[in-house]
């Protein structure tokens, strides 16, 4: 956690989150960059369980990353503990940090007694230090001793750096007449972009999937929800996001097909659950004052859609004008015109805050700048634009760009 | 010209820019937007002078924009004169804009005594305000009656909108024994990207060449001059390269090949009039207290050594660890690392200030951390990575990201 002050855009509190069955937890201060407060987290989960992930696109992965995927892999999927630090990222430290990776999955797996590739690996905090985690020895199994099912504070607290509030989201419903728990915790204040920039985001469910069909619905679900959240544009070298699903309360049944009916209201609840932490990262935003909703109509595809709304939410213009409370239209006209995507020019419309400010590639004969002005002004600020070439749509979320990011990330060696 | 403090990368003075033979120009205050400033540029060249522009790759392009190459299109590349006004860009304004730039041209036409097609135009200011160019009527014959061949400066300040100072650069040149003068003016100092943004260039020269030999040479000068500065990653709907070649005091020669080796030393004059603009307008970026030059090497060719030198220069990350004199090589790392380019992690090397930093996907053993941040706390910023994977190089120039740039962008309307 920050020792700013927590972003006027968080929620009101950290939310209630349920117990999954199958799912447990600790954390303790070992150290590593924080002095007295939780930074090694260790899950625990029952045989059985399966695991998926999203990985950062980035080309210089961390040791952690290469580790989880490769882990991931030679198991098929399966998974019986997780391991995340906060405060050094274990990236770009070459063989020591392969080694200190795998060091880390040895210790889970002994106090878990289970394969190392059942171990998945996070971290987060400062590139290109090498990563000690002698203490890891003493830390897992004392975090082991004491795991619990309800930790849910001190888990999202172990795993954060600079946030300003923990982040955690749950939803209830049921598969087949049974209940099924889904809760989540993520971590993330700067460098979130779409492409899973330095954020972690983990799922935990106790529904009966296949470690195929919950791949399938995490990877729908992450292009939905993180992959449309962006602070900065920047993307990190450890972005991970895992859900794991432990079938616990469940006895034969196993969904294997992602496309199922019977998990239509699952697949729902888990996107919100996903959607919802998503958003708190950008609420989190360094230095961010508004949480800004960015939403193209009429690209030429789905894919075009969103890398318009990029262009405009990652345009520093737009980002300093929402700042500066300037319903700067013209800025948003640039963002567009730049992202290399089809528009039309003369057939373009904005609305800012619900309201038709430019129409048909000039401003609106009704709009009232003072209408606009007293929107940007408002916490939550929503801009809608048409490019008027076809039916593509897409939302991506964004925050302002403000002094407090300069000063947060002109002082702080991330 | 802002009311803002000169940029401390300002170079010392306005360089002595020479007469160009052939080449007139002269400025009013029309009061478009700013008071008691020159702010309409009228540039009158002899029968004969050719012309070539690049222009924005927005889609959303301003009015003068569309002008301008619709009428180099249909003159093929003749021009007798530019107009140029600063304060209302004349973009985003529909049918009414169109009408306005051509109303431009018709009085500026009228004034010179040549076709429509011959005049070019550019606009820089405020986006989507109609431009009334009632005024131009009079203020266009007003300029024409006192025109000249050495008003520079009135020409530099004429065409600056936020810009702390004026921006100009002179070679001379000989060709064929004759001697050839070639001067530069140039604006801009927010969003300045790669693809042109929101900056105006304009060359003039006297050398004997035939409208496609300058548009080729242009082209090839722009993508190593303009297209190599950045300052916020953001692209104007009004950016605009134009050069013009008189040929006056040449009478028979016309060189029509841009390969043609006699004018080898011609093209690598004009190349550094381009370049030394073009670092002209970095070095005025908004709020810029550094002028960083990023070097990619072992790319898998030179465009994608260009895109990961980008990737580092438009890093808001990256920009705020140089504005911190943070010698934060972990951030240069993660932008590398986003650019989506072939780069080996672990064969990965990056030098600050000429010093080593990280080798082989590590950092260097013999890394003084001291040297580092003595460099940093310099204004001229020297970071070079090499990737490891091919022999393609690129140069990007660019600044840090400060308050400064805040304070500018969240008050004034652009």
């Amino acid at each position: 956690m920050s020792d700013l002050p927590v972003s006027p855009l968080a929620p009101s509190q950290f939310p209630g989150l349920l117990p999954v069955p199958g799912v447990e937890m600790g954390a303790v201060a070992a150290g590593l960059k924080y002095q007295g407060r939780p930074d090694l987290l260790l899950m625990e989960f029952k045989a059985g369980t399966v695991a998926a992930g999203v990985f950062t696109q980035s080309k210089m992965p961390a040791a952690p990353v290469d580790w989880s995927k490769s882990a991931l892999a030679t198991s098929g999927g399966r998974a019986r503990a997780l391991v995340v630090n906060a405060g050094n990222a274990n990236a770009f430290t070459g063989e020591k940090g392969a080694k200190a990776a795998l060091k880390t999955a040895e210790y889970a797996a002994k106090a878990v007694g289970c394969a190392q590739d059942e171990v998945l690996l996070a971290s987060t905090g400062v590139i290109g230090e090498p990563m000690d985690v002698t203490g890891f020895k003493k830390y897992i199994p004392r975090i082991h001793a004491g795991l619990s099912a309800n930790l849910w504070r001190d888990a999202a607290k172990a795993i954060s750096t600079t946030d300003t509030f923990l982040k955690g989201a749950c939803r209830v419903v049921d598969i087949g007449g049974k209940r099924v728990v889904i809760s989540g915790i993520a971590k993330g204040s700067g460098m979130i972009a779409p492409d899973m920039a330095t954020m972690l985001g983990f799922i935990f469910t106790n529904a009966p999937l296949s470690a195929g069909c919950l791949q399938a619905i995490l990877s729908k679900a992450t292009d939905k929800s993180f992959n449309n959240a962006t602070v900065d544009s920047d993307t990190s070298t450890n972005d991970t996001v895992f859900a794991f699903a432990t079938g616990a309360a469940f006895h034969d049944e196993i969904y294997e097909d992602a496309e199922d009916e019977n998990l239509d209201a699952f697949k729902r609840a888990m996107l919100e659950v996903m959607i919802d932490l998503a958003q708190q990262l950008v609420r989190d935003g360094e230095g961010a004052q508004k949480f800004v909703t960015i939403t193209t109509l009429g690209a030429e595809n789905d894919t075009a859609a969103r890398a318009i709304s990029r262009s405009v939410a990652n345009s520093p213009l737009v980002k300093t004008a929402i700042a500066g409370e300037d319903a700067n239209w013209g800025r948003i006209v640039m963002a567009i015109g730049k992202s290399g995507e089809e528009a039309n020019r003369d057939k373009l419309c904005i609305w800012i805050g619900g309201q038709l400010v430019a129409h048909k590639g000039m401003v609106s004969a009704k709009y009232d700048e003072a209408t606009a002005s007293a929107h940007m002004r408002t916490r939550e600020i929503d801009i809608k634009v048409d490019v008027g070439v076809g039916s593509g749509t897409a939302t991506v979320w964004t925050c302002d760009l403000t002094h407090g990011y300069i000063s947060i990330n002109a002082d702080y060696r991330s």
